[in-house]
Protein backbone atom coordinates (compact mmCIF):
# COMPACT_ATOMS: atom_id res chain seq x y z
CA UNK A 1 0.00 0.00 0.00
CA UNK A 2 1.65 3.58 -1.08
CA UNK A 3 0.89 6.43 0.57
CA UNK A 4 0.80 9.86 -1.05
CA UNK A 5 1.76 12.76 1.55
CA UNK A 6 3.28 15.41 -0.64
CA UNK A 7 2.24 17.43 -3.71
CA UNK A 8 5.13 16.60 -5.27
CA UNK A 9 4.52 13.33 -5.54
CA UNK A 10 4.90 12.57 -9.51
CA UNK A 11 1.21 10.94 -9.74
CA UNK A 12 0.01 14.22 -7.76
CA UNK A 13 1.59 16.39 -10.18
CA UNK A 14 0.34 14.44 -13.25
CA UNK A 15 -3.31 14.61 -12.20
CA UNK A 16 -2.83 18.26 -11.21
CA UNK A 17 -1.53 18.61 -14.80
CA UNK A 18 -4.43 17.10 -16.48
CA UNK A 19 -7.26 19.27 -14.33
CA UNK A 20 -5.33 22.83 -15.40
CA UNK A 21 -4.83 21.53 -19.23
CA UNK A 22 -7.58 19.87 -20.30
CA UNK A 23 -7.22 18.82 -23.97
CA UNK A 24 -3.79 20.38 -24.10
CA UNK A 25 -2.52 18.14 -21.64
CA UNK A 26 0.35 15.51 -23.26
CA UNK A 27 -1.07 12.89 -20.53
CA UNK A 28 -2.62 9.99 -21.75
CA UNK A 29 -4.41 9.79 -18.65
CA UNK A 30 -7.62 11.45 -17.59
CA UNK A 31 -9.00 12.48 -13.74
CA UNK A 32 -12.67 11.15 -12.74
CA UNK A 33 -13.75 12.33 -9.06
CA UNK A 34 -16.44 11.54 -7.09
CA UNK A 35 -17.78 7.81 -6.13
CA UNK A 36 -21.27 7.79 -8.70
CA UNK A 37 -18.67 9.21 -11.25
CA UNK A 38 -16.08 6.59 -10.42
CA UNK A 39 -18.94 4.01 -10.88
CA UNK A 40 -19.61 4.76 -13.99
CA UNK A 41 -16.26 5.01 -15.42
CA UNK A 42 -15.85 1.35 -14.05
CA UNK A 43 -18.55 -0.21 -15.67
CA UNK A 44 -17.82 2.62 -19.03
CA UNK A 45 -14.99 -0.26 -20.02
CA UNK A 46 -12.74 2.60 -19.95
CA UNK A 47 -8.80 1.68 -19.10
CA UNK A 48 -8.35 2.27 -15.53
CA UNK A 49 -4.87 3.02 -14.63
CA UNK A 50 -5.47 3.65 -11.04
CA UNK A 51 -7.95 4.83 -8.10
CA UNK A 52 -6.78 7.36 -5.34
CA UNK A 53 -8.49 7.12 -2.08
CA UNK A 54 -8.23 9.62 0.66
CA UNK A 55 -6.70 8.57 3.57
CA UNK A 56 -9.38 8.62 5.91
CA UNK A 57 -11.95 6.51 3.20
CA UNK A 58 -9.86 3.90 2.73
CA UNK A 59 -12.58 1.47 4.46
CA UNK A 60 -15.71 2.83 3.27
CA UNK A 61 -13.97 2.18 -0.64
CA UNK A 62 -12.27 -1.47 0.23
CA UNK A 63 -15.47 -3.17 -1.63
CA UNK A 64 -14.08 -1.03 -4.68
CA UNK A 65 -10.46 -1.21 -4.41
CA UNK A 66 -9.89 -4.86 -3.82
CA UNK A 67 -8.18 -6.39 -6.98
CA UNK A 68 -7.41 -2.86 -8.60
CA UNK A 69 -4.42 -0.51 -8.41
CA UNK A 70 -4.94 1.97 -5.73
CA UNK A 71 -2.76 4.76 -4.05
CA UNK A 72 -3.50 6.05 -0.99
CA UNK A 73 -3.23 9.76 -0.28
CA UNK A 74 -3.39 12.24 2.96
CA UNK A 75 -6.43 14.70 3.53
CA UNK A 76 -3.98 17.56 2.49
CA UNK A 77 -3.27 16.28 -0.92
CA UNK A 78 -6.42 15.06 -1.43
CA UNK A 79 -7.59 18.50 -1.00
CA UNK A 80 -5.43 19.49 -3.70
CA UNK A 81 -6.50 17.77 -6.44
CA UNK A 82 -10.06 17.79 -5.63
CA UNK A 83 -12.15 19.85 -7.64
CA UNK A 84 -15.35 19.83 -5.27
CA UNK A 85 -15.60 21.61 -2.28
CA UNK A 86 -17.60 18.69 -0.21
CA UNK A 87 -15.34 15.64 -1.52
CA UNK A 88 -15.84 12.24 -1.02
CA UNK A 89 -12.41 11.15 -1.03
CA UNK A 90 -12.17 8.62 -4.33
CA UNK A 91 -10.81 9.69 -7.44
CA UNK A 92 -9.81 7.48 -10.71
CA UNK A 93 -7.06 8.01 -13.07
CA UNK A 94 -8.47 6.19 -16.80
CA UNK A 95 -6.60 5.94 -19.99
CA UNK A 96 -8.33 8.47 -22.83
CA UNK A 97 -10.78 7.27 -25.21
CA UNK A 98 -8.85 5.40 -28.10
CA UNK A 99 -8.56 7.61 -31.04
CA UNK A 100 -11.95 6.42 -33.07
CA UNK A 101 -11.99 4.43 -36.01
CA UNK A 102 -13.96 6.45 -38.65
CA UNK A 103 -17.36 3.96 -38.89
CA UNK A 104 -20.45 5.86 -39.85
CA UNK A 105 -23.84 4.32 -39.31
CA UNK A 106 -26.56 6.42 -40.42
CA UNK A 107 -26.69 8.59 -37.40
CA UNK A 108 -24.18 11.37 -36.50
CA UNK A 109 -23.74 14.55 -34.33
CA UNK A 110 -21.71 17.19 -35.40
CA UNK A 111 -21.40 20.07 -31.50
CA UNK A 112 -20.77 23.72 -32.94
CA UNK A 113 -19.74 26.08 -29.92
CA UNK A 114 -21.69 24.85 -27.31
CA UNK A 115 -19.76 26.40 -24.06
CA UNK A 116 -21.78 24.93 -21.33
CA UNK A 117 -19.82 22.00 -19.72
CA UNK A 118 -22.79 20.16 -18.07
CA UNK A 119 -24.93 21.52 -21.89
CA UNK A 120 -21.77 19.29 -23.74
CA UNK A 121 -21.41 16.41 -21.28
CA UNK A 122 -25.80 15.69 -21.38
CA UNK A 123 -25.01 15.88 -25.09
CA UNK A 124 -22.68 13.46 -25.23
CA UNK A 125 -25.42 10.78 -23.04
CA UNK A 126 -28.20 11.98 -24.99
CA UNK A 127 -26.05 11.09 -28.00
CA UNK A 128 -25.24 7.42 -26.80
CA UNK A 129 -28.79 6.82 -25.72
CA UNK A 130 -30.39 8.11 -29.28
CA UNK A 131 -27.63 5.50 -30.84
CA UNK A 132 -25.53 7.73 -32.52
CA UNK A 133 -22.52 6.48 -34.02
CA UNK A 134 -19.96 9.18 -34.35
CA UNK A 135 -19.65 12.63 -31.98
CA UNK A 136 -17.81 15.46 -33.68
CA UNK A 137 -16.46 18.51 -31.70
CA UNK A 138 -15.92 21.29 -34.10
CA UNK A 139 -13.15 23.75 -33.29
CA UNK A 140 -14.22 26.62 -30.61
CA UNK A 141 -16.47 23.67 -28.69
CA UNK A 142 -15.69 23.43 -25.02
CA UNK A 143 -12.99 21.07 -23.55
CA UNK A 144 -13.99 17.81 -23.83
CA UNK A 145 -11.68 17.00 -21.03
CA UNK A 146 -13.14 19.97 -19.23
CA UNK A 147 -13.51 18.54 -15.43
CA UNK A 148 -17.73 19.49 -15.71
CA UNK A 149 -18.00 18.35 -19.20
CA UNK A 150 -16.44 14.82 -17.73
CA UNK A 151 -18.62 14.76 -14.80
CA UNK A 152 -21.96 15.67 -16.36
CA UNK A 153 -21.21 12.62 -19.25
CA UNK A 154 -21.38 10.34 -16.20
CA UNK A 155 -19.14 7.74 -18.43
CA UNK A 156 -20.76 8.05 -21.69
CA UNK A 157 -17.75 9.61 -23.33
CA UNK A 158 -16.10 5.54 -23.41
CA UNK A 159 -19.31 4.83 -25.08
CA UNK A 160 -19.00 7.00 -28.13
CA UNK A 161 -16.15 7.44 -30.89
CA UNK A 162 -15.49 11.36 -30.40
CA UNK A 163 -13.66 13.18 -32.45
CA UNK A 164 -11.86 16.63 -31.03
CA UNK A 165 -11.22 20.03 -32.94
CA UNK A 166 -12.67 19.41 -36.26
CA UNK A 167 -12.38 21.99 -38.85
CA UNK A 168 -15.64 22.39 -41.05
CA UNK A 169 -13.31 21.41 -43.69
CA UNK A 170 -13.04 17.71 -42.31
CA UNK A 171 -16.60 17.44 -42.31
CA UNK A 172 -17.42 18.62 -45.34
CA UNK A 173 -14.80 15.50 -46.68
CA UNK A 174 -16.65 13.37 -44.37
CA UNK A 175 -20.17 14.32 -45.87
CA UNK A 176 -18.98 13.91 -49.16
CA UNK A 177 -17.43 10.38 -48.20
CA UNK A 178 -19.80 9.17 -46.44
CA UNK A 179 -22.81 10.70 -48.30
CA UNK A 180 -24.22 12.10 -45.36
CA UNK A 181 -26.84 14.44 -45.40
CA UNK A 182 -26.35 17.79 -42.87
CA UNK A 183 -29.70 18.68 -40.39
CA UNK A 184 -29.34 21.85 -39.16
CA UNK A 185 -30.69 22.46 -36.02
CA UNK A 186 -32.46 25.80 -35.90
CA UNK A 187 -35.45 27.82 -34.03
CA UNK A 188 -35.79 29.32 -37.96
CA UNK A 189 -36.59 26.89 -40.70
CA UNK A 190 -39.16 24.35 -41.72
CA UNK A 191 -41.24 22.83 -39.34
CA UNK A 192 -40.44 19.12 -39.77
CA UNK A 193 -38.46 17.54 -37.09
CA UNK A 194 -40.71 14.08 -37.03
CA UNK A 195 -41.09 13.72 -40.52
CA UNK A 196 -37.62 13.63 -41.97
CA UNK A 197 -37.40 10.49 -44.32
CA UNK A 198 -34.74 7.61 -43.87
CA UNK A 199 -31.95 8.52 -44.31
CA UNK A 200 -28.09 9.11 -43.16
CA UNK A 201 -27.42 12.04 -41.76
CA UNK A 202 -25.25 14.35 -39.92
CA UNK A 203 -27.00 16.61 -37.32
CA UNK A 204 -25.68 20.01 -36.27
CA UNK A 205 -26.33 21.44 -32.57
CA UNK A 206 -24.97 25.13 -32.05
CA UNK A 207 -23.96 27.85 -28.86
CA UNK A 208 -26.83 28.21 -26.46
CA UNK A 209 -26.49 32.07 -27.28
CA UNK A 210 -25.97 32.14 -31.11
CA UNK A 211 -26.88 28.90 -32.19
CA UNK A 212 -25.19 27.59 -35.47
CA UNK A 213 -22.17 29.42 -37.03
CA UNK A 214 -22.11 31.08 -40.49
CA UNK A 215 -19.59 28.13 -41.35
CA UNK A 216 -22.52 25.46 -40.41
CA UNK A 217 -25.53 27.73 -41.74
CA UNK A 218 -23.26 27.51 -45.28
CA UNK A 219 -23.36 24.00 -45.59
CA UNK A 220 -26.10 22.58 -48.18
CA UNK A 221 -28.45 20.18 -46.66
CA UNK A 222 -31.97 20.76 -44.65
CA UNK A 223 -32.82 23.00 -42.00
CA UNK A 224 -34.98 21.22 -38.99
CA UNK A 225 -36.77 23.56 -36.92
CA UNK A 226 -37.79 22.63 -32.83
CA UNK A 227 -41.91 24.94 -32.67
CA UNK A 228 -42.01 26.18 -29.93
CA UNK A 229 -45.45 26.94 -28.71
CA UNK A 230 -45.15 28.99 -25.69
CA UNK A 231 -43.97 32.04 -24.68
CA UNK A 232 -40.13 31.47 -24.80
CA UNK A 233 -37.16 32.09 -26.84
CA UNK A 234 -35.03 28.77 -27.21
CA UNK A 235 -34.75 25.19 -25.39
CA UNK A 236 -32.11 24.09 -23.72
CA UNK A 237 -29.43 22.76 -26.00
CA UNK A 238 -29.11 19.28 -25.00
CA UNK A 239 -33.25 19.00 -25.04
CA UNK A 240 -33.32 20.52 -28.61
CA UNK A 241 -30.33 17.60 -29.13
CA UNK A 242 -32.71 15.07 -27.73
CA UNK A 243 -35.72 15.97 -29.39
CA UNK A 244 -34.66 15.69 -33.16
CA UNK A 245 -32.21 13.18 -32.68
CA UNK A 246 -35.15 10.60 -31.27
CA UNK A 247 -37.34 12.74 -33.74
CA UNK A 248 -34.96 11.49 -36.74
CA UNK A 249 -34.80 7.84 -35.38
CA UNK A 250 -38.95 7.72 -35.16
CA UNK B 1 -31.07 57.71 -5.71
CA UNK B 2 -30.97 55.85 -2.53
CA UNK B 3 -27.46 54.20 -1.14
CA UNK B 4 -27.26 51.24 0.82
CA UNK B 5 -24.88 51.04 3.55
CA UNK B 6 -25.79 48.71 6.00
CA UNK B 7 -26.50 44.92 5.60
CA UNK B 8 -29.16 46.00 8.73
CA UNK B 9 -31.18 47.43 5.77
CA UNK B 10 -34.67 46.18 5.74
CA UNK B 11 -34.44 45.09 1.57
CA UNK B 12 -31.31 43.52 2.08
CA UNK B 13 -32.55 41.43 5.27
CA UNK B 14 -35.68 40.48 3.24
CA UNK B 15 -32.89 39.10 0.17
CA UNK B 16 -31.10 37.42 2.61
CA UNK B 17 -34.17 35.62 4.13
CA UNK B 18 -35.42 34.73 0.50
CA UNK B 19 -32.58 33.05 -0.22
CA UNK B 20 -32.60 31.74 2.38
CA UNK B 21 -36.35 30.29 2.77
CA UNK B 22 -36.87 29.04 -0.14
CA UNK B 23 -40.37 28.37 -0.81
CA UNK B 24 -40.48 28.55 3.21
CA UNK B 25 -40.15 32.38 2.70
CA UNK B 26 -42.99 34.65 3.43
CA UNK B 27 -42.12 37.77 1.51
CA UNK B 28 -44.04 37.84 -1.65
CA UNK B 29 -40.61 38.46 -3.52
CA UNK B 30 -38.16 36.69 -5.20
CA UNK B 31 -34.80 37.87 -6.13
CA UNK B 32 -32.85 37.03 -8.88
CA UNK B 33 -29.16 37.85 -9.65
CA UNK B 34 -26.84 38.84 -13.15
CA UNK B 35 -27.33 40.50 -16.05
CA UNK B 36 -28.54 38.14 -18.44
CA UNK B 37 -30.99 36.64 -15.54
CA UNK B 38 -32.72 40.55 -14.60
CA UNK B 39 -32.68 41.08 -18.54
CA UNK B 40 -34.89 37.88 -18.96
CA UNK B 41 -37.07 38.72 -16.25
CA UNK B 42 -37.61 42.13 -17.29
CA UNK B 43 -38.74 40.40 -20.38
CA UNK B 44 -41.10 38.33 -18.71
CA UNK B 45 -44.09 39.88 -17.81
CA UNK B 46 -43.26 39.82 -13.85
CA UNK B 47 -44.06 42.26 -11.97
CA UNK B 48 -40.50 44.03 -10.73
CA UNK B 49 -40.27 45.54 -7.17
CA UNK B 50 -37.36 46.61 -7.49
CA UNK B 51 -33.57 46.67 -9.31
CA UNK B 52 -30.86 46.21 -6.48
CA UNK B 53 -27.34 47.46 -7.93
CA UNK B 54 -23.74 47.72 -7.04
CA UNK B 55 -22.24 51.34 -6.52
CA UNK B 56 -19.29 50.62 -8.86
CA UNK B 57 -21.83 49.24 -11.36
CA UNK B 58 -24.25 52.15 -11.73
CA UNK B 59 -22.79 53.66 -15.12
CA UNK B 60 -22.69 50.22 -16.70
CA UNK B 61 -26.57 49.60 -15.82
CA UNK B 62 -27.90 53.27 -16.57
CA UNK B 63 -29.75 51.62 -20.19
CA UNK B 64 -31.71 49.41 -17.51
CA UNK B 65 -32.79 51.52 -14.74
CA UNK B 66 -33.21 54.49 -16.28
CA UNK B 67 -37.11 54.12 -16.24
CA UNK B 68 -37.00 51.68 -13.04
CA UNK B 69 -37.40 51.39 -9.62
CA UNK B 70 -33.95 50.89 -8.09
CA UNK B 71 -31.30 50.71 -5.24
CA UNK B 72 -27.76 50.97 -4.89
CA UNK B 73 -25.60 49.17 -2.59
CA UNK B 74 -22.41 49.00 -1.56
CA UNK B 75 -19.17 46.35 -2.63
CA UNK B 76 -19.94 45.10 0.98
CA UNK B 77 -23.36 44.39 0.84
CA UNK B 78 -23.02 43.51 -2.37
CA UNK B 79 -21.24 40.36 -1.72
CA UNK B 80 -23.63 39.36 1.29
CA UNK B 81 -26.54 39.36 -0.90
CA UNK B 82 -24.65 37.93 -4.29
CA UNK B 83 -24.83 34.09 -4.50
CA UNK B 84 -22.01 33.89 -7.34
CA UNK B 85 -18.04 34.37 -6.95
CA UNK B 86 -17.44 36.75 -9.73
CA UNK B 87 -21.09 38.79 -9.58
CA UNK B 88 -22.23 41.07 -12.02
CA UNK B 89 -23.39 44.06 -9.89
CA UNK B 90 -27.00 43.45 -10.55
CA UNK B 91 -30.67 42.17 -9.01
CA UNK B 92 -33.61 42.26 -9.36
CA UNK B 93 -36.39 41.65 -6.77
CA UNK B 94 -39.61 40.88 -8.16
CA UNK B 95 -43.45 39.39 -6.82
CA UNK B 96 -43.66 35.63 -7.12
CA UNK B 97 -45.87 34.66 -9.95
CA UNK B 98 -49.50 34.61 -8.78
CA UNK B 99 -51.43 32.03 -7.90
CA UNK B 100 -52.81 30.42 -10.91
CA UNK B 101 -56.35 30.13 -12.12
CA UNK B 102 -56.58 26.32 -12.84
CA UNK B 103 -57.31 26.50 -16.79
CA UNK B 104 -55.93 23.20 -17.86
CA UNK B 105 -55.82 22.55 -22.02
CA UNK B 106 -54.55 19.05 -23.01
CA UNK B 107 -51.29 18.76 -21.98
CA UNK B 108 -50.17 18.90 -18.35
CA UNK B 109 -46.99 17.82 -16.62
CA UNK B 110 -45.86 16.93 -13.27
CA UNK B 111 -42.49 17.01 -11.50
CA UNK B 112 -41.94 13.98 -8.98
CA UNK B 113 -39.22 14.62 -6.99
CA UNK B 114 -36.49 15.75 -9.08
CA UNK B 115 -33.59 16.55 -7.16
CA UNK B 116 -31.29 18.99 -8.95
CA UNK B 117 -32.26 22.58 -9.52
CA UNK B 118 -30.64 23.00 -13.16
CA UNK B 119 -32.93 19.65 -14.27
CA UNK B 120 -36.06 21.91 -12.94
CA UNK B 121 -35.23 24.81 -14.19
CA UNK B 122 -34.76 23.27 -17.61
CA UNK B 123 -37.71 21.19 -17.02
CA UNK B 124 -39.85 24.36 -16.89
CA UNK B 125 -38.09 26.05 -19.76
CA UNK B 126 -38.86 22.82 -21.42
CA UNK B 127 -42.83 22.84 -20.53
CA UNK B 128 -43.33 26.28 -21.71
CA UNK B 129 -41.46 25.69 -25.39
CA UNK B 130 -43.48 22.44 -25.45
CA UNK B 131 -47.00 24.34 -24.57
CA UNK B 132 -47.76 22.83 -21.63
CA UNK B 133 -50.99 24.24 -19.91
CA UNK B 134 -50.41 23.76 -16.32
CA UNK B 135 -47.12 22.78 -14.56
CA UNK B 136 -47.32 20.53 -11.11
CA UNK B 137 -44.21 19.99 -8.66
CA UNK B 138 -45.61 17.04 -6.23
CA UNK B 139 -43.78 17.29 -2.32
CA UNK B 140 -40.06 16.03 -2.56
CA UNK B 141 -39.62 18.09 -5.33
CA UNK B 142 -36.43 20.75 -5.08
CA UNK B 143 -37.56 24.63 -4.28
CA UNK B 144 -38.93 25.94 -7.36
CA UNK B 145 -37.39 28.86 -5.24
CA UNK B 146 -34.21 27.48 -5.26
CA UNK B 147 -31.44 30.38 -6.38
CA UNK B 148 -30.24 27.39 -9.17
CA UNK B 149 -33.74 26.93 -10.03
CA UNK B 150 -34.63 30.52 -10.83
CA UNK B 151 -31.27 31.05 -12.40
CA UNK B 152 -31.83 28.10 -15.17
CA UNK B 153 -35.58 29.05 -15.37
CA UNK B 154 -34.89 32.08 -17.32
CA UNK B 155 -37.50 33.53 -16.81
CA UNK B 156 -39.71 30.69 -17.79
CA UNK B 157 -41.52 30.36 -14.44
CA UNK B 158 -43.54 33.57 -15.24
CA UNK B 159 -44.46 31.53 -18.33
CA UNK B 160 -46.74 28.66 -17.13
CA UNK B 161 -48.90 28.27 -14.34
CA UNK B 162 -47.10 25.79 -11.40
CA UNK B 163 -48.34 24.22 -8.55
CA UNK B 164 -46.31 23.59 -5.88
CA UNK B 165 -46.35 21.18 -2.96
CA UNK B 166 -48.80 19.41 -4.59
CA UNK B 167 -49.95 15.44 -2.87
CA UNK B 168 -50.79 13.03 -5.32
CA UNK B 169 -54.48 13.13 -3.97
CA UNK B 170 -54.74 16.43 -5.47
CA UNK B 171 -53.50 15.40 -8.69
CA UNK B 172 -56.35 12.34 -8.54
CA UNK B 173 -58.84 14.93 -8.03
CA UNK B 174 -57.90 17.02 -11.01
CA UNK B 175 -57.06 13.66 -13.13
CA UNK B 176 -60.73 13.11 -12.57
CA UNK B 177 -61.95 16.50 -12.80
CA UNK B 178 -60.35 17.37 -16.23
CA UNK B 179 -60.40 13.66 -17.19
CA UNK B 180 -56.76 13.43 -18.22
CA UNK B 181 -55.15 10.36 -18.58
CA UNK B 182 -51.69 10.02 -16.68
CA UNK B 183 -48.65 9.18 -18.91
CA UNK B 184 -45.89 7.77 -16.70
CA UNK B 185 -42.18 8.31 -18.21
CA UNK B 186 -39.91 5.24 -17.53
CA UNK B 187 -37.25 3.34 -19.09
CA UNK B 188 -39.45 0.32 -18.85
CA UNK B 189 -42.68 -0.44 -20.10
CA UNK B 190 -43.88 -0.21 -23.89
CA UNK B 191 -42.28 1.91 -26.82
CA UNK B 192 -44.36 4.18 -27.67
CA UNK B 193 -43.40 7.73 -26.89
CA UNK B 194 -44.09 8.72 -30.71
CA UNK B 195 -47.51 6.98 -31.14
CA UNK B 196 -49.87 8.49 -28.12
CA UNK B 197 -53.13 9.05 -29.79
CA UNK B 198 -54.35 12.49 -29.35
CA UNK B 199 -56.09 12.91 -25.88
CA UNK B 200 -55.62 15.13 -22.52
CA UNK B 201 -52.17 14.06 -20.94
CA UNK B 202 -51.39 14.73 -17.79
CA UNK B 203 -46.94 13.29 -17.91
CA UNK B 204 -44.99 12.57 -15.26
CA UNK B 205 -41.36 12.86 -15.31
CA UNK B 206 -39.43 11.78 -12.35
CA UNK B 207 -36.10 11.60 -9.64
CA UNK B 208 -32.76 11.33 -11.39
CA UNK B 209 -31.69 8.54 -9.74
CA UNK B 210 -34.55 6.27 -8.86
CA UNK B 211 -37.23 7.33 -11.57
CA UNK B 212 -41.41 7.68 -10.49
CA UNK B 213 -42.41 6.84 -7.20
CA UNK B 214 -44.36 4.41 -6.03
CA UNK B 215 -47.34 6.73 -5.73
CA UNK B 216 -47.18 7.64 -8.97
CA UNK B 217 -46.79 4.34 -10.33
CA UNK B 218 -49.89 3.10 -9.21
CA UNK B 219 -51.83 5.59 -10.93
CA UNK B 220 -53.73 4.32 -14.37
CA UNK B 221 -52.65 5.86 -17.26
CA UNK B 222 -50.14 4.58 -20.05
CA UNK B 223 -46.64 4.44 -19.31
CA UNK B 224 -44.37 5.50 -22.01
CA UNK B 225 -40.90 4.37 -22.97
CA UNK B 226 -38.13 6.18 -24.69
CA UNK B 227 -35.80 3.84 -25.69
CA UNK B 228 -32.16 3.43 -25.01
CA UNK B 229 -30.24 2.66 -28.17
CA UNK B 230 -26.65 2.94 -26.62
CA UNK B 231 -24.85 1.52 -23.95
CA UNK B 232 -25.91 3.64 -21.11
CA UNK B 233 -28.59 3.55 -18.34
CA UNK B 234 -30.54 6.43 -18.40
CA UNK B 235 -31.39 10.25 -20.32
CA UNK B 236 -31.16 13.54 -18.09
CA UNK B 237 -34.22 13.96 -17.24
CA UNK B 238 -34.78 17.30 -18.85
CA UNK B 239 -34.15 15.25 -22.54
CA UNK B 240 -36.35 12.95 -21.66
CA UNK B 241 -38.96 15.53 -20.31
CA UNK B 242 -38.61 17.09 -24.05
CA UNK B 243 -38.55 14.34 -25.72
CA UNK B 244 -41.42 12.70 -24.04
CA UNK B 245 -43.55 16.32 -24.55
CA UNK B 246 -42.68 16.90 -28.19
CA UNK B 247 -43.23 13.48 -28.91
CA UNK B 248 -47.14 13.56 -27.76
CA UNK B 249 -47.02 16.74 -29.78
CA UNK B 250 -46.34 14.96 -32.61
Amino acid sequence: MVLITSIENKIVKEILEIKRKGKKSKSPLLFFEGYRLVEDILKSGAKVEKLIIREGDLGKYRHIIQDKNYVIVTDKVFKEISGTVNSQGIGLLAYKPLPPELNLGTLALAVDGVQDPGNLGTIIRTAVAAGVNSLFLLKGTVDLYNEKVLRSTMGALYKIPIYLDMEIEDLKEIIDKYSLTPVKTSVHGEYLYNSIPKGKYLVFVGNEGNGLSQRVENLPGITVKIPLYGDIESLNVAVATGIVLYGIRG
